[in-house]
């Protein structure tokens, strides 16, 4: 495809959001973006949402936000890949610069999954597992995660204690996130003795539900804002078996490895290569699974790197480099644009304390299902 | 965008499916297009549906729909504009091909509207109006398009009955379509008996609650089955405000004027180049309201068109030749998909008894919402 370019960026805090709508999270992120970009409205608007219709009771919310953000007769829609829309949206927003169809696009992912009219936020994210074989016999979301975390660590010999190295991280990363929702750090201690949610999947495993909409422009030309430019060097996404019950390989991310594999491939780069990784940490099973089906490190070795500190700034290969799914929160469709956001301010210096070094390329993977709807992007510094 | 061709395509009889789930209709069109194209298996998948999360309890139904078909490690996502996603995922993959990320897509529209967990179906449609402004005061959809037809009759003198030709036209032509709701024609008298829904609205002025898939195989070379190419010779998509309340100019569809003249810009062609019009004839008054926004009648017109039979086969602009959405049936996030099924159908001259014969350029206009979100396409013959 085409090279693109992110020109313009924005964010909420992430939060549990009692004074601003669904609407107007993803209106404040996307004006922010807007006004970032100074290239006034773009060519179009791709909406990454997973639970809008639900949760909100609002459909066809791509086309609320253009009128809300006032995009007079332009074109929008929403994308749903459950919690990869956000990136999900972001690679159709390359494809319509690519295509020559716009020139700039508008891509928000936005998601309020507290205090809203369809309260009930199990059942909303059951619906991303598979629901014939898996959700209508009562198997919440994080209970398939605790299925496959209890396989791995019987496959692999790993204790739950062993699993900590990933949110201490994260939480260690948030604090200095503005916008992260945890801002506060964690220890080996306090995440052993957090509470069960389901075995054995404690608290500290899992990222919260939470409120937030993060945005950026994409262009076919640079930024003129005096910043480094930001470019896609490349975007995969692949697909696997909604259940889990149907993977050949039930504690690999097999979807997750080829997508990273064709991303490699298509930027000519190699695990090595890339100075951070902004990954899919929506429970700590799903950090050690993304960093193995990235390269950085075999089945099964994910916890090995978190233990030795090797995920940290400036370490081997830094991770949730602003507090991740973990810390920063996780508002499903908003995800995978938040970590897009976040790597474009590692890549142009602009992180703060949490600043990795090596910011040349940086690898976002971000997950729909557990483990069925795979993106990955590799960004890079001009 | 460069050329993209329509090299396959499949769909289900529209109806109300007790033996056949959302997942098992749209597999069955996906597979009859991926058969039809004879190329196997086509570089991803996007699919258009609404409510497969609130009706169904499923949301990424696009990666669903990749595993259920056997898309091994391939991208897929769900599109959504309420009732437009179908078309809007068409032109999805129409940036797709011509990015050159694929070379052939498939594209699945589908809706499971009866006999479905989430059955409260009222409610889920309105969720294609303005949450905030419309839906949450308790008005439906078809309360919403009573309002319009009441405003619209008012300023142009219509009565309910000079509405009725839209109907008598769709039934008409539906009966020689073996894939429609209603084989069966009706007469102006059945549309004036007819129970009242919502005043001015009965339930003959309404296409009907459904069950449905179509699918279509996008390509960046010509078909080689034999039969006559279609080509897409424009696409484009517009939106408006969701609420009826702030358009500057509530009788008139806008975005679809709008939409429809950037068509004829893109493709150099004019209303009168166009030899049918698969409109969104969702109730009657949006079947006058997208006649005259395509321009084949000034504004207040619509009726008189459909009175006087120039919306016949082989009239002036045959429209809904094959029953359209009032009697093919309207499973929402299908219906795109099933116009431009049916103008392929018609281009390549295999459209039956309601074959019209001015079969160089079709058009099709699929509408989310109550004209908020517009999806409209060229296809030529060749």
């Amino acid at each position: 495809m085409n090279k693109a370019y992110i020109i313009g960026i924005g964010q909420t805090p992430v939060s549990e959001s009692w004074d601003k709508s669904l609407k107007e999270l993803a209106g404040d992120a996307g004006l922010m973006a807007i006004e970032d970009a100074g290239i006034g409205y773009p060519d179009g608007l791709f909406v990454g949402n997973m639970m809008a219709i639900t949760a909100n009771h609002q459909a066809q919310f791509g086309t609320l936000m253009a009128d809300w953000l006032g995009f007079h007769h332009k074109p929008a829609l929403s994308i749903e890949t459950a919690c990869s829309s956000g990136s999900a949206a972001f690679r159709m927003a390359l494809m319509a610069i690519a295509s020559g169809e716009m020139e700039t696009a508008l891509v928000i992912g936005a998601e309020k999954m507290t205090d809203s009219p369809g309260s009930e936020i199990t059942a909303s994210l059951a619906t991303a597992a598979d629901a014939e074989l898996e959700a209508d016999f009562g198997l919440s979301f994080v209970g398939l995660n605790a299925l496959l975390m209890r396989r791995y660590m019987h496959e692999y010999g790993w204790k739950h204690e062993d699993f900590s190295g990933f949110s201490i991280n994260a939480h260690a990363n948030a604090v200095y996130n503005p916008n992260a929702r945890f801002q506060e750090p964690i220890t080996r201690e306090s995440f052993s003795r957090s509470a069960m949610i389901s075995d054995p999947i404690n608290l500290l495993d899992a990222s919260p539900v939470s409120d937030g909409a993060a945005a950026l422009v994409l262009s076919s030309r640079p930024n003129q804002n005096g910043r480094k430019p930001v470019s896609v060097a490349a975007s995969s996404s692949m697909t696997d078996t909604l259940s889990l019950q149907n993977r050949k390989m039930g504690t690999r991310l097999t979807a997750a490895e080829v997508s990273a594999k064709a991303a490699y491939t298509q930027s000519g780069l190699s695990p090595s290569d890339i100075g951070f990784f902004e990954y899919h940490d929506a429970f700590s099973i799903m950090a050690a699974l993304s960093l193995e089906a990235a390269g950085f490190c075999g089945p099964g070795e994910g916890p090995r790197l978190a233990l030795e500190g090797k995920i940290k700034i400036d370490s081997e290969i830094p991770v949730a480099t602003m507090g991740g799914l973990k810390a920063r929160g996780h508002p499903v469709g908003a995800t995978g644009v938040y970590q897009l956001v976040e790597a474009t301010l590692q890549l142009q210096g602009l992180a703060g304390p949490t600043q990795v070094k090596r910011n040349r390329y940086g690898m976002t993977q971000n997950i729909g299902g557990s483990g069925s709807n795979i993106v990955t992007h590799i960004l890079q510094s001009g």
